[in-house]
């Protein structure tokens, strides 16, 4: 997405934003990445509710629904289907960590094509690695999809090889959190299990959706602490984001899986 | 600095960046903040090294120091004391975590007008809060001035009081760390102490420069875990940036101090 991106700054076309933006400086802003199909952004509903609950907990000003949608749309008459990041931050400022209350905010959007990669490993699973780094706890900014995201980066730093899909993720306390960009499920007995995020990691649209869904068909599941153990004693294990969707894991360090019922029926719920 | 100030991106005159850039998209950048005094940067070689050494912990590639150097040297063409921020990320980038090693990185310099208080808070010394929030512990970031700054934003949203200079840090364990912006001294019975920063908080180029300071003087410099009780019973506390020097601390909270001794030394020594 770096040369000839499809970027909204504020409603205008344009490739760059304020050097002075308080995004930049102190990742003092919040984001959104999800499908657009048809032109059509996916589970916008959902989508702007999580940004809006975002932007306040950081006393962002978040920006009109309507709006960004209108605005969305205008990337679905260049392509179909796309992948549409939003990007709200506090605006420029002043040096200096201080801001004033209901200041002006950027909004941001970048548009670009699908990874070519989401059909196939929706349909044949990833292989997955265990990461070293260990995710910081602060409850303040936990659950919350903020522009800090160098725990992630260097996470993923970890490795190269393009035959691994994702890495997990542990808090400094050695629980599972999730992978790198995903959240994570378990499956066991026929019941899922997810970790609780009030600590780290970023509580995602994809991962509300399927509580929902696993409750709408009577599956059992738990947010709770995950352990290493509950992982390596899965049935099942899968990965979501708003991108990917429902990925399936088939190898996570040395335990392999086949393709799991729960995994399929999961995938088959978000589509419907 | 928002409209109107001096920037250099990448050594052009321009007042934006890419909105693909790795700094905005994760905070995946460091920086430097410095002085210009008659145009030249203060403490140059330090402040190289240290944007050096940070960069080094990203596994970024530091743009070379007479290229800084000469470009900060620009703004002083415009006036003569300012203070220039640096800032390195690690470029533009295509969606998501992963990037490329060895790739090039952006470098954004903004220089604007000292603090206005800046040489009365040296004088008289300042008043300072505690911060409620609790500082995360990521060993694997600790120390180094990255981009992902939504603590010091958050802790620095706590108070609206101009009267009050800074805001004291803690960690999720109660020791003590810094200020929002500052790194923090106490003194007892003649010798200083500081808070290791082996799991949180930015080790500050001044703060370097009193400890060597304090070594030559043979004054007796201390890091290590500081608690509030050590803060309390400190017969002078003061905050130090490579902005501000050295601010003697007046009051925290309920307790007060006289402008101290060791504050001034540490203050002429600092000027020389």
């Amino acid at each position: 997405m770096s040369t000839g991106s499809l970027i909204l700054v504020n409603g205008m076309e344009s490739q760059c934003v304020p050097a002075t933006d308080r995004g930049l400086a102190y990742g003092d802003g919040v984001f959104r990445t999800l499908l657009l199909r048809d032109g059509m952004p996916q589970h916008w509903e959902r989508q702007y509710r999580k940004l809006a609950q975002d932007c306040a907990v950081l006393n962002l000003e978040c920006p009109d629904a309507e709006l960004l949608s209108i605005e969305l749309q205008r990337f679905g008459e260049r392509a179909p289907h796309l992948v549409a990041k939003i990007i709200v931050t506090r605006g420029s400022g002043e040096r200096g960590y201080r801001y004033e209350s209901g200041g002006s905010t950027n909004r941001i959007l970048i548009a670009g094509p699908p990874p070519p990669d989401r059909e196939r490993r929706s349909a044949e699973g990833v292989r997955v690695r265990r990461c070293r780094l260990k995710l910081a706890h602060q409850p303040a900014l936990a659950g919350i999809k903020h522009l800090n995201r160098l725990e992630n980066v260097v996470a993923r730093s970890e490795w190269q090889d393009a035959q691994i899909g994702e890495g997990v993720l542990s808090d400094v306390e050695g629980w599972v959190i999730g992978g790198t960009m995903t959240n994570i499920f378990a499956v066991r007995d026929g019941a899922l299990v997810t970790p609780a995020l009030g600590e780290c990691g970023v509580a995602g649209v994809t991962r509300e959706r399927v509580l929902e869904a696993a409750q709408l068909h009577a599956v059992m599941c738990q947010v709770r602490k995950v352990s290493w153990g509950d992982l390596m004693a899965a049935d099942e294990l899968f990965l979501v984001n708003s991108v990917a969707g429902v990925w399936p894991v088939r190898q996570l360090e040395e335990r392999t899986w086949p393709l799991g019922p729960i995994s399929r029926s999961i995938q088959a719920w978000l589509d419907t």
